[in-house]
């Protein structure tokens, strides 16, 4: 029987994603602990505290780090106080879980990537959506052939846009919703790609359509892998009817649909007074309703946080790495890039992968001619279209 | 901080609900473990004891009972030695944690809730699917009054027909799908039209209308509650197409639609090779598949033993007991017996509950007649259907 | 090229399914026409046939029927005014086509039905529902064996209550959503089991839940055909999420589910603004809506015309007949006295169709046991469950 | 009562298509035929005539124009003989009705859109998919203000790939899925965008991933229109799973999905046998199987012919013209210089329309500052955040 670790957390930060990383943390394993939570607001550290029946809580992320009985830091900060705050754990030598996105742009997100690894410090990249029970369960299919070579992955995220003010200060976020919902999408693309495919070159759209700040809250863009595969990303933070977070796969011999949050097997219609609290970004609470059963669990955090303290308990490798959060920042590099260029745009990053292999196309021959496509015919005849690879001339024949 | 607690199970039974149950204790809180294995085929637990890491087995139902570094022992084994084996475990005073049906009839039933409430020994009901993500929401939002007054409940669970022979054998099972899967669905429909509603009387069809066995193989039958709420039963050993495990619950003011399995937001075409597990009682391996995302979270396996802990280790009453199984046998034998009546039966039962209310109707009057609908019209004023309360006699009127 | 005959109709009755009626005749085929509409409210009668550019409006059913442009009346008036009109339209020859259910009762259908048959007029019955496109592809299905033999229909029919007063009142309309709703659903099971499958005995429940009337507002029946096959009819004048109309069937080789009103692929969300009509019965017009496409042709309006004017053209039987609408009343009968007496009634009619087949049940047969289940191994070997049939003894065994 | 025009129609073309199309204009009204069937094969012409019930066919395209009773000719062709025949019928002064896309290029389709409009012959383009019944009642909300400004349009079509030889050839084509499928998507982007939005500049990914042909067999792109929405085409002949055609629109105040075949509430679970024909493409006929009910309808062909003849009739303007079809042949033109170019490219175009109005951005002022964001808090107050539109500051304020 495995020995009992637990572990001891210090929570930097103490806004919604706060509360559901402690949340997840409390309940999931049952043993390891928040022991004390930084705010730069005391009044906001003190309801944090309270809420989550956390010892200590303090406006020093130094003290933070440094409590005695802190063996895990999870930076849970807005974007521009990531490298800071990474800074100071590394020095501490604590583990060090960061929330998405790593970093403002892919510069600081290698800073904080190579400041850990050189100093031998655990590293952790916080995306839980590529952790997902469906996601989990899809990724298996994919692994196992069941659906052929991925030629196209589209990851959606859209809501009306987020609850604290940083969100929407480029110069805090680094974006928009290309940067706060982006990253997901990006992550869950190359999860299905396959993590050693190469992101190569990305081509993005982007608008500020409804709200009154300078950055972007819509943006849909393209990112061309290395073995021909396209990650089709959509963002918005003007959709209504509730967070849309939805992601497609194609591949040569199948296909996924899945859907995390708005059709999931729960309607619920009520007609006058109120649901209560139906799931994060839902509109209404009157109404067809579409709630969530277990909103952490359907999130990813709950399998999230068990990988990380696995790989931490026995040495191992997370399934996200800084790495990971760096080629991410990396491909959003490339996507603002291009929506100013308005042309493709190379995706720029120290690549540690090998090379991927190209989209499989083993066509049949029939008679000197690739075979286009073969037609079971109602009479049991088969039709064949064939190209002449010489003429590239198109025909037609049907056969026994 | 609470004081964590590990438990040390025995397992009696090595079947396919053993599997589940020793899946869910091992992953779940990380420090409870399954410590012996009970079968009686010395292979069937050699292999059991492997797959699970469990130190020890026995072929003897006492040897395990009384291991003593067993706090608690779960009962996994077919309907008709759960009464032999609860006697074993009561005298040796574990915890114990009985799976569905509790037993083969409410006498049976009542003997083993007896036993472990005379001598003091903690007993659960392993019924997992009032514990659902999705039935947890959704029971929350009824209890707020969300959808009014619950006037009608359906719960649906067909399948093509268990693994183990004993299933289909009633002598050993009490009967079939009626005490199979009819169990499930008399604890969903009393969690939603309450626990403190009595089920008054059955109203039962069933049939054996495939397999070639005495058990009934299909059934439908109506429960009727003392507020006057209907519980609707629908369970099938011949249905195609997957595991079919469905809510409805109708109210007053709203709704709900649950889907455990099928729709879940999880849909994968597969051509041609194989997608490997779906799921329990997946037919197929090609075509549109519906896999289930976190299997034993969305049938409640998680959330049935957390609660089962708690109330062990807090000194509290689990959310289901032993009375709640002995319920359950009660409907199940007012079923059996109405099957073969034809026509309804009472339902014989200790009654802890209190009285229900009666469904609310509170009319409103228009000019002395009870209003039997209203409707807004698009000019603005309204169309009402009254009933004189005098003469019973209908009419409408249209009022400013 | 056939010769094309267009219909001129009188309209009895000037209420919602009048209009149903009249816009989809006049739209349709493009050349049938109503030329006369009755309404015992000449106010009424007068805004219908502006409404649908109708030349002649009357109050008098003598004079709509007998209007010598008429060929064709239909029937749309309350229950209670079927029997009388059906005997004017008799005695004027014309072809007659009336709305669901046929009359109150049993014995009034077969009035109607043997008026007609003596005086060898057209007589056709408007049900609606059997002629959807989803249950015109699904008994497409059904037929040509691809489910097997059928099992189980559930035909479901809830919406928070008609329109009209009439409905309300059971001594109009026969009863209340039994009749109301009922019919459709009777009619639906049916035409799955077969309409050759006799309806043998119906047990009921219903009861008055929430309107101060005398009929009941919700109903659960279970009709028994002579195969075993089970219609499973559910109704309510009670629910609340719009209109609720769908269909499943169980089959031994295959199952089908149709929901015909409230998730058919169009789903709308409307943050604060009207989405105006959304669809009959819908209860609200902002949050998540799901409107139908085409409404008259997702209820079987179009083809049911097109069907019934086929038959009359080129003098064949419709799809349904007044005899249906008399079984249909039988049932009804049945449902009703079930509910009086609790317990199973034999529905009492002059059946004439033939014998059906019992559900088929073809046992593999192995070492002189029959097999209750097969199933494949992981390692390819196959494990039965067996059934000896001298002893009704279950066990397994593992084959090559 | 209108007068009934029933119309003699000459088929050009004997694929597919022109089944689609005869199957739908012999049932629909009832009145209009097929007289004449041109197709360069007699033997093809001969079986499509004999299939369809048409009294003549001919090898000869001026014979089939020309022939005397002829008043309407529906063009069914490979798109690159769409210019010769359009020359053909309007020189005979026919009604003419030319299937998708109009034509290889936006110059071709001009000289057919220039050659009827100069000899004042009606011209209407069959884009089916923006008649479809759920297109209709989507459009509607949308024009009606339901969902208020569009921002952003998804139009996906994806199948394995057509049946006929022609359409894999480039040259005759003119292009790959861009041609073959973008053309809906284009139109239907258009249809929810605006038609007097002016589609300004596309950007497109293409590819060749699966089969052995010189055309792309999948693309994304992209429409920006001028009021700033976006048209999302999402293109494949590599999709697994039958026919995926969904679009999706979001606006600043609701959001609609549509799903015009997989899954439109009807499923079909068949285990062994054959379930026969379930719709166009689909893949599969076991397992879970999602026939449509009535597929002409869903597709809009029924629609779009009524809108066509009564336009021909009462001398209006269809809702799809020859200038829609130049349209769409200019966006693609665009798109495929995009696919070249790995830039924005300019949609070049005689543009008829007006100017289009931005998306509305009408945003709340607070102390002269700009609200981002309002969210009601549960305790009653009110917290926005603020953008000072001088310094671009983000910050966040509780209120009363």
């Amino acid at each position: 029987m495995p020995e009992l670790i637990a572990h001891k957390i210090a929570m930097l930060g103490t806004g919604l994603i706060g509360d559901f990383y402690t949340m997840t943390l409390h309940a999931q394993r049952g043993r390891d602990r928040v022991v004390v939570a930084y705010s730069r607001s005391p009044e906001r550290g003190e309801a944090f505290s309270k809420r989550w029946d956390i010892p200590r809580h303090t406006t020093s992320i130094d003290e933070a780090v440094n409590d005695p009985e802190v063996d895990t830091v999870v930076i849970a900060l807005p974007n521009d106080l990531h490298l800071d705050a990474a800074q100071r754990v590394v020095k501490a030598g604590k583990n060090m879980l960061i929330t998405k996105p790593l970093a403002r742009t892919a510069d600081e997100a290698k800073q904080i990537m190579d400041l850990a690894e050189s100093a031998g410090v655990f590293g952790g990249y916080l995306e839980d959506l590529v952790y997902t029970p469906k996601t989990k369960v899809s990724l298996a299919s994919v692994q196992s052939g069941a659906i052929g070579d991925v030629t196209w992955v589209r990851a959606r995220e859209a809501h009306p846009g987020p609850h604290s003010a940083w969100f929407w200060d480029s110069k805090r976020a680094g974006a928009g919703a290309i940067v706060d919902l982006g990253c997901h999408c990006i992550e869950i693309a190359r999860t299905f790609a396959g993590k050693d495919n190469r992101p190569v070159e990305v081509m993005a759209w982007a608008d500020t359509l409804v709200h009154p700040i300078a950055a972007e809250d819509n943006s849909v863009f393209l990112v061309r892998f290395e073995s021909g595969a396209i990650g089709q990303v959509e963002v918005s933070w003007t959709f209504r009817g509730g967070m849309d977070l939805r992601d497609e796969v194609a591949g040569t011999e199948g296909s996924i649909r899945i859907d995390h949050f708005l059709r999931t097997g729960l309607e619920l219609f009520v007609s006058g007074g109120s649901a209560g609290y139906v799931a994060e970004k839902a509109e209404t609470d009157t109404g067809w309703l579409f709630p969530v059963g277990d909103e952490v669990g359907e999130l990813g955090y709950i399998d999230m946080f068990t990988d990380m303290f696995e790989a931490i308990d026995h040495g191992g490798v997370p399934r996200e790495t800084l790495y990971d959060g760096y080629v991410v920042n990396a491909v959003i590099d490339a996507a603002l890039a291009s929506a100013k260029s308005k042309k493709w745009e190379p995706v720029q990053l120290e690549w540690r992968g090998g090379a991927a292999k190209s989209i499989k196309r083993v066509p049949e021959m029939h008679d000197g001619k690739t075979v286009v496509k073969r037609e079971l015919l109602p009479d049991g005849r088969s039709k064949l279209i064939l190209n002449d690879p010489e003429t590239g001339e198109i025909s037609d024949v049907v056969i026994g």
